[in-house]
């Protein structure tokens, strides 16, 4: 069992984690200090780099916080062609329930430290693209494709909508009704896939 | 007739410009400085502001010339459903060119800067979205599309597609096939739109 002081220490590190990816999120990471993360989380400014090493350490954490988040909303469906045409219309629903998240504007504001090939979070940040990738891929492999479209080529295509129209409303909420987007998306994608031996 | 010193302050201010795009696209606005402008330009430091005032009109006005090159490259096609549906494929084929510009890089740098509220670019940066999904919108209008689907929804998709592609081949571009990933994007708006009247 835990002890009380581990149960406050990883209480600690949560709260600044939540704060911290609210931060990131609202200005970016290099307008964000200790400073403002130990007044949104009411942690002790001291402790923030006890807790996590330097700024950087930090960003990693709230990077790796979030890709756990989203591999939780991305589990396995069953095998067959109608589970996977299932799987793929949870992927698509699964962004509008990511988008709710204040915190997902957190990859929309980090992407150009992500774009530094020497940053810290360039690994991490494309990593989490490969795995949105994959389990729309993995899904796309059970279903009968258009000729010289691959898996793998969709899988960019459809994960890179949901990218695209996340930034397009995080831009202009009032302009772009994101819902029906992805409504489009679905339909797009049900047009070109056919459930394998149809 | 331009005379000849206006002629050369023309090609300063060019000079700058490409400058000036080059280095946000590659380092991000904050972190480009008007002495690496200066440098990378050959031109003075000192006249910089005398061409752009600040930083931040520097920052618009490079903007507004990556507008007119995109615009440049989406003219009007015939207005019959086979003109829309050619427009269409050259719209996604625009894309490739455009990522092929450097500068290109710049819309995904500049990301975190829009997305402040206040920023001076915010508005002209959900322009530029919002004059693409246009030029899109208008093609579609003239296709038959899927019950409940509006040309508008539609294009936020297509539009969200080439952006989100853009960004994981950017961060990946071993990982990521654009150009397969364009093509299965052409594949899927052909699946879901019909020309009018069949």
């Amino acid at each position: 069992m835990a002890t009380r002081r581990e149960h406050t220490s990883h209480e600690s590190s949560e709260r600044i984690l939540s704060a911290a990816a609210e931060l990131f999120a609202e200005k970016g990471y290099r307008q964000t200090t200790f400073a403002a993360v130990a007044e949104r989380s009411g942690i002790s400014r001291g402790s923030i780099p006890w807790h996590f090493g330097s700024k950087e350490g930090l960003l990693l954490a709230v990077l790796e916080r979030s890709v756990q988040l989203i591999s939780a909303g991305l589990a396995e469906e069953p095998a067959d062609a109608e589970g996977a045409q299932a799987g793929l219309d949870r992927i698509v629903e699964g962004a509008h329930a990511l988008w709710a998240l204040p915190t997902t504007k957190l990859f929309a504001t980090l992407l150009v430290e992500a774009l530094e090939p020497d940053s810290p979070i360039h690994g991490r940040y494309a990593e989490i693209h490969h795995t949105l990738r994959d389990h729309c891929r993995r899904r796309l492999e059970r279903l009968e494709l258009p000729p010289g479209i691959s898996a793998e080529a969709l899988s960019a295509a459809i994960i890179g909508a949901g990218i695209g129209i996340h930034q397009q409303w995080l831009l202009a909420p009032d302009r772009v009704d994101a819902e029906r987007a992805l409504a489009a998306l679905r339909a797009m994608v049900a047009a070109v896939v056919t459930p394998a031996g149809t």
